[in-house]
């Protein structure tokens, strides 16, 4: 049964992903209307260059003025990819204080005010949806907050980051160093000009906290994001990862505590074994492991970004609160009941790929050796190789808490005979 | 807010699933309350075999009388784990009547019936979710009907079956042949029995039209689906998957025709070339690729069976219908607006991989290559191997229609230099 009045839904930004969902929204309306119950009528588009000729829009709903557009009363649902915190977290507020309901692909505001947003969502009876926030077009907000609620998240490691995964791939697909990967991305468009959010990790910290705060139903905020950029992973590191049947991959990890009583959210480079099925995500690609009780492990797998992908994320978060409003009722909200408490990194356990470079001399494994026992952490493997008077140690360890091994390092720099750390990478995902 | 009259739930069977879902709905008891807003009641537990010792189940809410416990009135969710048509069937329906809503495993049922029971569902406001019906724990019911609401999916290429998958992975890395392989599956308990459901394709058939009508918003019956099973997978073929730099899969696909007006959906083996996502599944994981417009190329991958992993699907889905029993709503119903045409499998247009035996004589591959263009079929690759008189020839195809192809098999028997058709497979995922 097909209501007639449309729902009225406006779109702030009209960028890559803002142009893909209002043409999206016109060639398949008869679709979405089918599949909503109802039409939905774009009739409003706020932009910062109103001049700029956007096909297949029509000029007339193109206006600079955000602000008059949320309060106009009417709206149903605003569609926020303006991304950044302002002006889009006033926005987003003002529409929810004018009654709209809103879907958002803003990763970094949700990191940083996700708490607040839901709140005035509830206070105001509406919906507030970000499928494309995490991961592009995979489907994995609504998995994990839906498809899993009967179940127990304890950790997902993911690919959030298309950007960085297309560096790392081409360093050990063609041996290239970092800056020569990075240069081939920007020359083919993976990568911004200033590259700073993503190889920096900032863009895959966003999205980690979205993904614990989801998964362990507690609140985690950016700040208690770990966060270790990619930027001085080396060809040697590589190569390094090689000799461990590994490869490196900047990881956002969120786990749960093995007492259960508390999680952990960082994001790093970290070696992973090839068998692993993360290895094998290639190019810009994305994807999430998600490990739970019942369940088991669960990967989703796609493309982590661009206009299209997120177009989808969004557009399938707009059917749905279009159906929740004709239903007059609301999804899924913010879920923090459980509020565990959220660990330093010093609390992780993990394990370890060290690298030293040493004085080529008799007694400086044993030395080595005796500072980690010190601090407790447990060696697996050791392996010594020396050449013309230098030397190198590469030590991995059994798991140990991030802390300790902090300490050991700190300590393995005082050794004369230790000239420096050469690598220090963490080994996931076994 | 939470209420305190706890929503009343009711399990239909009590068996690897059934016990597992009684398990977590007592051991998550504070949890599920907390994800609902309310918390669940098991109220009644139907089973076959009441004296069987249940732990964790108290004994006074177990019965032999399914009937009169879905008849109760009182029962917000009935639980269907009993599988096969009836009594689920009579049970789900009366469970409607009697104002409950339903979460059902049951993959041969909602393949079947699929469009009664959404009916049924419909006409007393309730809900029906199935998450558990296809590939266990792996969300792809809510993402294909939710996530993927605003977007077009023109394909869905899946490993839906876990004891095929270990048996055809066993044979790829073993060189088992094929009975060899089931034997290792039905010692480990990966197989039934009778395997006859599994490795002759019903199940994943089931499956195929389930997912084939969620895809493309279309009814497609179990009937509808071409189903062709793996017991005729040869070592031999396996070899030549090797040559070919695939291997073989049973596979499930549903796909939307070139012109968008007609979809197909097939159950058979086939050959994936090795770089394929879905070629690196290995033992009983189940795998789902998804082909879109917007969001490209996804991928779902988990355990597609067992006891654990299908209750986590269950649970999800009972966290969603009480949910919507507490907003006094429901989730989205069957959607079949699109009505598009669903087409035999002579529509279907693949390529081929095709083993004939044929006389080690001068003008075979000229006869032969003749018989592939009088039906239309374009060749992409020939190899001729003779040896002690004998000889055998492969030919890979470009895309054709099947029924194409199969004329073409046809005449080619009739050649007095074909001693025989060695093997016939179609090679997907390119």
């Amino acid at each position: 049964m097909m209501r007639t009045r449309p729902l009225k839904v406006a779109l702030l930004g009209c960028g890559v992903v803002g142009s893909e969902v209002a043409r999206i929204m016109t060639t398949h309306a008869d679709d979405l209307a089918a599949r909503i119950g109802a039409p939905v009528e774009l009739v409003g588009v706020a932009v910062r260059r109103p001049s700029k000729v956007r096909e297949g829009i029509d000029p007339g709903l193109v206006t600079t003025d955000a602000t008059a557009l949320v309060k106009r009363g009417d709206i149903d649902v605003v569609v926020e990819v303006i991304g950044g915190i302002e002006p889009a977290r006033t926005l987003i507020t003002t529409a929810f204080e004018h009654g709209a309901s809103v879907v958002s692909a803003n990763k970094a505001l949700l990191a940083q005010d996700g708490a607040a947003l839901h709140a005035a969502a509830g206070e105001h009876g509406r919906d507030l949806y970000y499928e494309a926030a995490v991961a592009g077009a995979i489907p994995l907000i609504r998995p994990l907050r839906e498809s899993l609620a009967g179940d127990k998240v304890n950790r997902v490691l993911g690919i959030v980051n298309g950007t960085t995964n297309f560096i790392l791939d081409k360093m050990d697909s063609t041996g290239a160093g970092y800056q020569e990967a990075l240069d081939e991305a920007t020359a083919l468009g993976y990568a911004e000009a200033d590259p700073t959010a993503d190889v920096e990790g900032f863009d895959a910290a966003a999205k980690a906290a979205i993904l614990a705060g989801i998964s362990f139903h507690t609140r985690v905020r950016l700040d208690d994001v770990y966060r270790e950029g990619m930027t001085e992973v080396t060809a040697a590191d590589f190569r390094s990862a090689k000799e461990m049947g590994c490869t490196i991959k900047l990881l956002a990890i969120c786990e749960r505590s093995a007492d259960g009583t508390s999680v952990t959210a960082r994001v790093h480079p970290a070696m992973i074994p090839l068998t692993h099925p993360l290895a094998s995500v290639r190019g810009a690609y994305n994807a999430v492991f998600v490990e739970s009780d019942a369940a088991g492990q669960l990967m989703f797998y796609g493309p982590g970004a661009g206009g299209s992908p997120t177009a989808s994320a969004v557009l399938g978060d707009l059917v749905a609160v279009c159906r929740n409003r004709l239903n007059g009722t609301t999804g899924p909200g913010e879920s923090a009941y459980a509020d565990l408490t959220v660990s330093p990194m010093g609390q992780v356990v993990t394990r370890y790929h060290i690298s030293l470079d040493v004085a080529d001399k008799p007694g400086v494994l044993a030395q080595v050796a005796t500072v980690f026992a010190e601090h407790g952490v447990s060696i697996d493997t050791v392996r010594q190789q020396g050449k013309d008077g230098e030397a190198s140690l590469v030590v991995v360890t059994h798991r140990a808490y991030d802390a300790s091994l902090s300490g050991t390092v700190e300590a393995l720099r005082k050794l004369d005979t230790v000239r420096g750390v050469a690598s220090i990478m963490r080994v996931e995902g076994e």
